[in-house]
């Protein structure tokens, strides 16, 4: 992989987006890379928790123009030879953004430089997102010509409410980390220094405390329960998903930790949130 | 009732989880309980609001682990008599929640101490929920091994929003009323004495200004719409209950009593909110 | 028109709301003007963004009760005249709101003073709300034996969330803009003599820096991707109107300009975002 680097330590694997000299720019090669690296993260079960940062002084600039302004045409070679959806060529931010969304790990953004364009919208399907005080936001889409990608008119209105996710998009306004803060984009903001301490420690609060089989059929959950019209479906995926739980060894080991005061040991894995115990989510490729 | 005690004072319902000698932790008795509660309270026109809190030092300790790590085995003969859905036992904190989702008077949650696992999600259907600064707060299922339940994954990410829900839900980390308000999982934090009186003075605020007909109309279209792909309808649904009730008593009284600058004396019930004006929300227990 | 103000300057549609002597009330006529109104900035390229305000001390003090008591029977000739939705006489609120949530240019509410019932609800489909130190606002139905209207209970949980959006239902209780901003109802509250000042600022921010194109097509896309289960549908959606922008002027123009560090000279108008582009949102009137 020559766009990101993975390192996995202490059940944290840590996704870098690696084109420093660039402010990361993103490029074709570096949505396969991603979504490469999400296979790897979701095969391996040493991995509990993903952290998604950048390296250098940026996390990612957006798409990379150093092809120019025709760098959206759809005819360009490398734009070219892409799977379709309904007919159109996969936008690869949405490549990107939706094996992220898919993962069955939790996922960390650990935003530490600008993110902008698609290097926003990317960290959209994250489960948390953290700030380095310099880190600088844009939605910067209609100030290009262009619209919002990576699936963020579905993410961002249900991440930060439709008011602040309009305000952004149709300004196009690059932003600090205090007003991504107080839009709620980004749960908290911390010195640059302390940006991967911080982000690792969240991790490792996933990983001392909890079953990997629970936190994967919990993503699922309720990610997939945002485009639930009822909670009556809820409730059903909840009581099968609870019967066949509570008959297992998760549980078992959970409560005797528990009311041992010790720290829990599952047995279980994030690969046991099989289909048949919580439907994938997003899904496959729709036709 | 064993569980939990009712109380019915100036319009407004006081449901006392009452076990505290176990923090009121949750069992199959106090699911059934709840339920019964909430069809008294829709049952009696006296009550215009209702108040949900917890006895002695705790909201809810969550499910009562008193049976052992086995606790979450279905084939406990106290799991196994229930009613099904999709071919598996209901979750008892589903049933709880749903009935609580259904009232046809708004509720409000005063969390008095620890409120965790479905001491925490059972709030969620309520429409209002208060702290006070001894409480705290756990939805700590994956470090038991086991899911989100009572319909959390549904409610929970339309409360906080999904990157708050996956943070707490993801980590499990028990914590407290400050970080609850920043995560606007409670509106207000108050002093433990002040507690019930804040809740009853919201409460009051209801039963002296307005219609329990249109309280229990409205509460039924807002939570309901939220499954609604479209304004649309909405608006279908806005039109039929504004021709419906503007024809009738209700707003004569309450346009009358607004001219004359006196109090309203509105002749509906909360009865009256049928579901040929508007559905039951969230519905039957579907098949 | 007699119940509104429009002014078009420098890219901004002002639209004023206009019987001050009655605090702006909402009619029937002011509701028919409202449409006409949005259809005149839609169709008008010189207009870029819309700003919506009130004349005189208030915003919009709800319907208009100089009737009575019977103001709300829909047997009233001034309220029987008027198209069907589902068999009822469309409300007259939703006529309203629905144009402005149809808007290819995004609107900007501009609160100078009471916003009750209606003069609340019309600004939820608007993108961004800011107000004045003077601004109160008033989800006032219950207290008039109504429910709350202009699709405002698919708008407000979206805009606000469902639990701030019930205690203000519920309750019907009058606020100021502190509350209003602490529940994110407006992003911004500032002093009145600079509220114009500040919204046409936010205008202006958009005028100068965007394409017409691009912020109509993201407007329907994010309001739209609300009601979508999926983000599989938003990533089907992105890649179509990528494809289709990208092999056009747009991007071409917006990635030249930004690459050359000069304003950009979009040659694009939100007349081109055409429904073979992108769907309009929310659509024509269902049957």
């Amino acid at each position: 992989m020559d766009s990101i680097a993975l390192d996995i330590t202490a059940g944290i694997a840590t996704i870098t987006l690696d084109r420093p000299a660039k402010l990361n720019a993103f490029t074709p090669a570096m949505a396969r890379e991603i979504v490469a690296a999400f296979d790897e993260t979701d095969a391996d079960d040493a991995v509990r928790v993903v952290v998604v940062t950048g390296a250098g002084r940026g996390f990612c600039a957006g798409a990379d123009l150093s092809g120019g302004p025709g760098t959206f045409d759809p005819q360009r070679p490398e734009r070219a030879d892409r799977d379709l959806i309904g007919g159109a060529p996969r936008d690869l931010g949405g490549v990107a953004s939706l094996r992220i969304a898919a993962s069955t790990k939790p996922v960390i953004g650990a935003i530490n430089g600008p993110a902008v364009g698609v290097g926003a919208t990317m960290t959209l399907p994250m489960d948390v997102r953290i700030a380095a005080e310099s880190a600088r936001f844009g939605f910067v889409f209609a100030r290009r010509g262009l619209v919002p990608e990576a699936a963020s008119s579905w993410f961002l209105p249900r991440v930060v409410g439709i008011s602040q996710a309009m305000e952004w998009v149709a300004t196009g306004r690059v932003f600090g980390a205090s007003e991504a803060l107080a839009g709620r984009l980004v749960s908290r903001v911390v010195p640059d220094s302390e940006l991967l301490p911080v982000a690792r420690g969240i991790a490792a609060e996933i990983v001392e405390n909890t079953s990997a089989l629970s936190v994967a059929a919990s993503r699922r959950m309720l990610w997939s329960m945002l485009g639930a019209s009822s909670p009556w479906d809820a409730h059903r995926l909840d009581s099968h998903v609870i019967a066949t739980l509570g008959a297992g060894p998760e549980p078992l080991e959970g409560v005797a930790s528990f009311l041992e005061k010790r720290p829990p040991k599952f047995p279980g894995s994030a690969r046991d949130a099989t289909p048949g115990l919580v439907p994938h989510w997003p899904g496959p490729i729709p036709g």
